[in-house]
């Protein structure tokens, strides 16, 4: 078995691989991908990730009856229905309905992925759900860390050592990223929201009063559905 | 206090920082910075940094009595006089003498850090030396990975959460990629070898036969000499 488990640390870094190589997993765990697995699982019929705001905005004007959801530094762009706090996609919300969605920096790497063999969406609330599938494939995995402003950040990577931790055990060759990422995880754990307190995001999240939506995105397992992009659009895999 | 301690993981990622606002900290562990730190210690009057290997040659060229190092992919160029192994700087070999140095990552991070208030070269073997003299400074620290073909690679970033455990207590605002480097630090540094030999850097640098080399650049605090970049030139901080 030759498959590799990479951890692209930030999209900065995304020309550095061989995406068509690749099963994609892109993360942004505050709060874009979380709240794209919430979604989907809650009956979302698609969610479209755009990278421009006013992308997002071309959507009513084209008079589709979409929900528009539109995020820049964490905060919801006046005019849109919602941004990206997971408490947005409840199924009274969304179920039956098509999302479009630009984020900070959650679009931007899904868009840098584009080239992969498939490209799936990865959250805390879907982990072990995701983990099982991937173990199923017989392909290399790259897992896309979203981060902060294209640098690294603690929360995605940690999680990317989540996956990690439950893909190591089947084989796949790690990569130094990877390996770093799983050792963060081991340290972190134990109480991952009191690890990630620490960080800077962490820190911007606080000031934006969105403490809700952080321990929201840390549950682990809560949904099952796995985010697929099929063209345009994250559908449910089936 | 304001200061700032960064760790930048990879070259890649310096444009994402205001290099002019810091003292820069080059790494690359294996092997370019250890070598350095242990040339300027033993005596060279200067090691001149060039990012290619005609650029290397070109000194010959030029007529100048310089040494000569050239490397590409761990392994010396044919027809200079050495590459980058630290057992090339010893006191009888450089003492007195310029060294023109060309290598594959570190002299990459240093010309991508130009326009930096000072750049100064890192290496376990000068650790608590830097340490301390950057504590003097009133000047945020940006501590760069030199990494693996612009990449991050664990031994880089392991110096790098050792240097952020010596100056975490004086007040530096640490950066998420900071707070990382040093959790892993904790991980490593009861054994730093026997953590890195899991690396893919380790195995690749294994297979060129430098054990040795690598077990020299592991040894921590054995010289106090801190290059510092004096327009084109590596010299020993007076």
């Amino acid at each position: 078995m030759t498959q590799n488990l990479d951890v692209c640390l930030t999209p900065a870094l995304i020309p550095l691989y061989n995406v068509e190589d690749y099963i994609v997993v892109v993360i942004d765990i505050f709060r874009a991908t979380s709240s794209i697995c919430y979604g989907i699982e809650n009956g979302a019929e698609a969610i479209i990730p755009v990278s421009e705001v006013e992308a997002c905005a071309a959507y009513r004007e084209k008079g589709f009856d979409h929900l528009l959801a539109a995020e820049r530094n964490g905060e919801v762009v006046a005019g849109f229905d919602f941004g990206n706090s997971p408490f947005s996609y409840t199924k009274e919300k969304v179920s039956g309905k098509t999302v479009v969605l630009t984020t900070t920096n959650g679009t931007h790497a899904l868009h840098l992925s584009r080239k992969a063999k498939k490209i799936v969406i990865g959250s805390f609330l879907n982990l072990t759900s995701l983990c099982n599938w991937l173990k199923t494939q017989n392909d290399s995995v790259l897992l896309v860390c979203a981060g902060w402003k294209n640098n690294f950040n603690l929360e995605d990577t940690l999680f990317a050592g989540a996956v990690v931790e439950q893909l190591k055990e089947s084989g796949y060759t790690l990569d130094d990223p990877a390996m770093a990422a799983n050792d963060l995880f081991q340290i972190g754990k134990n109480d991952i929201s009191q690890y990630l307190s620490k960080t800077s995001h962490g820190e911007r999240l606080k000031k934006l009063g969105i403490e809700k939506d952080i321990a929201f995105c840390l549950q682990v397992d809560i949904t099952t559905a796995i985010p697929i992009l099929d063209g345009e659009k994250l559908v449910k895999l089936v």
